[in-house]
């Protein structure tokens, strides 16, 4: 017997039409690329929204049509997404980030009709148009003024696209299983994968993740999401805010320290989220400036582990909540956010601290288990380390135009990242399951001794890989940058770590090194470094 | 084109599945009708919920089968409600209050197979038991040493029964939409109506209303539901705190000031939820003892207009902030709650009370709109009324065994209500439709009045209804109960109004009860006070 409610479809259009009719002055204000400050709010939002949703009809776009778009945050890339996604299209958004032939692929993977593209990124785009055959048009986002001579094909500027409508429309209508958008994750092997989000996936995502524990995000709010609307849909943040009526606040492309302060301070935001990169160039201008928080109460750090320092750095000198989260690209992103649940009477700070330092626990909504070689489920000891696995709706199940689905037989899904989880149920990663240093048949997590390494007062960033040995299959190398003017030795370091980890994890030596590789995502990357040390050879002895 | 997004159905025992993980020990308290305060835990309430499922099976009880609870507010209950469901069968909430023909009406027209019945009701059920003849059995919520000599078919101790089975049992799969529970609007006229809740509708409305601005329900709260289960879901509670690691506070039969008062200082209650009358008892308890309320931080007051005198004691005299709200049981049943969306620079706090008198503001996941005569949408200037209509994933579109949609052309559910809607989104309940005063072509909002009236120091309790008046058509009467030995008069209640109301508003003439008739749910039941001022007539001159 079914139930007798109404039919009532989770759709991204009616995130806009809620906020515009209940929080219609609630501003969105944007960093422009051009430069100055710009502001509006959601019911102007909602009807410029409205004018792309018309325009694109025009332009022949229709329900699945992915559409591109290449861009900062910002109000003009926010109202293309609601405008593509109201007409039934796939908002594509690209990470500008990637390596042009990278780009080059995934676009025409997609076979992307259309793209939206900031100022900053038309010489990207006029680089690789020549192998964009699928691209019928470029809308660049800016007005006449600021429009550059190029040939990008039709190309035109957006304010005058959308001035060629009147916005008098209505958003189509469809299943809410319907594809809304599409990212593709940036692995360090292989081709990128596409992964195609749902109306209700991205609806279901935002109403799990808003609330006291996960994204304190409300009517009262003021977000800004520093993490690019590129990088796994701003971690919902675009949906979220605007489906609580919060104020959002839009970096675009100035993300240093200096920048990002003056809207924290300027537009009084209290919460904030961004991978660690972003924060240790926030916290190094607070440190040099001698500057603070005025009115920042909470940051959800995730994208990459959070350094233990830095959540010391944000709690115990700016009196900010740091919760610690992590996600994939492919869970719409989040999986865990840590913020802490009641401790016990008499828990100490180095307790609570403790806790903090995981990657937090899964919301109602996602659902997480890990497992040995034997995909046998491990107990929440907080010791015992097995593979990530996690189901949920907004999980996907296959990536874009393959039909393989990814999930395991009880339908989860494979995180490709190990873990621990306590008995309070905080998640740890400790490592990508492809960094693992197995030594002697055990595992040793490269992550753990990477987050200690980095307290060491002379490490600026620290990375540990596995390198072959003969007897023990492999052993860990550290790999540290230094931070500047300073010149740790491998005996100081290694003593440093000593006490703190078994004393079979131990690093067999350490290198210094000028820079460690990043992922376009900002993550170490661990094949470039192993590459690079390739002909290494651990000491004997 | 749809996403590729995992197909995870919606289910209610995915909720307990959740609080049993993530928050194992989290304590479920509730006060027994057998006497004693019982304290159990998520971990341990789902244990027995898969009993209660494994043992309704054997029982024959199947998917869609109705089973009936007539129980306050306590593990037992919940167990049960998470039991009937996980088995894909409907729980029945009966309101005891009902008048008994009621009761043995919607239970037949329900054609509940079991009962859950507490040792409250016990006798309530013997009285009607040959009028059930659907009934195979009625399990009494208590254990074999509370269990009462009774003749009621095929009886057996909860405990003895749930006692028969080893609880290793899975809960059943289906889809989405699967009905699981069944709740009857209670209305003065004609005979009840069974809303159908689905699987889905239940999870969406917790995950609409738990959040900042709405029920601020976290892993740190603990959540009272004063409101019973048995009234409309108790407003989602029995789903939103586990669904968010609440500790959950169930205050059973005692709903008395000093009782209330008792549990939500011993558990440190920090968010609570009931009708006004509730409240009445509980401040008329705190002011007689010189009380203070020590944990309390917001509470939510729906089910009738919450007076502003409540409001202000609350806020003014304890320190805990009040949401008004509005719902109905074909709403799962939330539609708004008063928090305060961020006013202007130098709104004064009389400005600030004025949005905290009015019912709130619709969340995401409810649209409202109101109508005239002609079902003309009416502009949200906070004066126009008209009726209230509204739509969303949690609100009933059909009522049990009516095949007719309820709903109007554009999908919207008429409330029945009349309401205004400012242009910040606050809406305010101004009558009843069916109660609004028609004069001279005009409407008068009879509650507006009456919440007016009872500012009056020697009025207890005010109702205002139409009464014919041969040049106006109708005309507004006063009605008011006394505060104990006061002895207010005419003429100074009316003057008190002077200057608050529309001069055309004021009542023609004011009489004196000693109470007021109320419904079951606790609201003024105007058809019996309009039958009881059937023969008076107006003063003339």
């Amino acid at each position: 017997m079914l139930g007798l409610m109404q039919d009532w479809p989770l759709l991204i259009h009616k995130i806009i039409d809620f906020a515009a009719l209940q929080h219609p002055r609630r501003e969105v204000v944007s960093r422009l690329v051009e430069g100055p400050i710009h502001r509006t709010n959601y019911r102007e939002l909602r009807r410029r929204a409205l004018k792309v949703a018309q325009r694109l009809e025009r332009d022949g776009i229709k329900l699945g049509d992915r559409v591109a778009t290449l861009a900062w945050n910002n109000h003009r890339h926010l109202e293309a997404w609601y405008g593509i996604a109201g007409l039934g299209a796939i908002y594509h958004t690209v990470n500008p980030r990637l390596f042009p032939d990278q780009i080059a692929w995934i676009m025409n993977h997609a076979e992307d009709r259309l793209a939206f593209v900031d100022l900053t990124f038309v010489p990207l785009m006029e680089a690789l148009a020549q192998r964009l055959p699928t691209i019928e048009r470029y809308v660049v986002f800016t007005d006449a003024a600021h429009m550059p001579a190029t040939k990008l094909k039709n190309a035109v500027a957006y304010e005058d696209w959308i001035g060629e409508v009147d916005g008098d429309f209505r958003w189509a209508e469809f299943d809410e299983n319907t594809a809304a958008g599409l990212c593709y994750t940036s692995g360090t092997t292989g081709n990128p994968k596409g992964v195609l989000y749902s109306h209700r996936s991205n609806l279901l995502h935002s109403l799990i993740s808003a609330g006291l524990d996960c994204l304190p995000v409300g009517a009262n709010s003021t977000v800004m999401p520093v993490v690019p609307m590129f990088h796994a849909n701003s971690w919902g943040l675009a949906f979220t805010a605007p489906m609580r009526g919060a104020k959002l606040v839009m970096p675009g492309a100035r993300l240093d320290g200096a920048s990002v302060y003056e809207l924290l301070e300027t537009e009084q935001v209290d919460f904030t989220a961004a991978v660690p990169t972003v924060w240790l160039m926030l916290l190094a201008y607070l440190q040099k400036e001698g500057k603070k928080l005025s009115s920042l109460k909470s940051v959800v750090i995730g994208g990459a582990a959070c350094p233990p320092s830095m959540i010391r750095a944000f709690e115990e000198d700016y009196g900010v909540e740091v919760r610690h989260a992590w996600g994939m690209t492919e869970m719409s992103p989040l999986g865990s956010v840590g913020s802490i649940k009641p401790m016990p009477a008499g828990a100490t700070p180095d307790e609570v601290f403790a806790c903090k330092v995981k990657q937090g626990w899964a919301p109602f909504g996602v659902e997480m288990k890990i497992v040995d070689g034997e995909n046998n489920e491990l107990p929440w000891d907080g010791k015992r380390f097995g593979r990530l696995k996690v189901a949920g709706p907004a999980i996907a199940k296959a990536y874009f135009k393959e039909e393989r689905s990814i999930l395991d037989d009880s339908g989860f899904f494979d995180t490709g990242d190990v873990a621990t989880i306590d008995p309070n149920g905080y998640m740890q990663i400790t490592d990508r399951a492809k960094d693992v240093i197995k030594s002697g048949g055990e595992w040793i997590s490269s992550i753990d001794i990477e987050n200690l390494a980095v307290g060491h007062p002379d490490v600026a960033e620290a990375a540990v890989i596995g390198v072959a040995h003969p007897k023990w299959d492999e052993r860990p190398l550290l790999i540290v940058v230094p931070k500047e003017g300073k010149h740790p030795n491998t005996a100081e370091v290694l003593g440093f770590l000593e006490g703190r980890i078994a004393k079979w994890w131990m690093p067999d030596d350490m290198q210094t090194v000028t820079e460690i590789p990043h992922t376009a995502t900002g993550k170490i990357n661990k094949l470039r470094l192993r590459e690079a040390f390739k002909d290494y050879k651990l000491p004997t002895g």
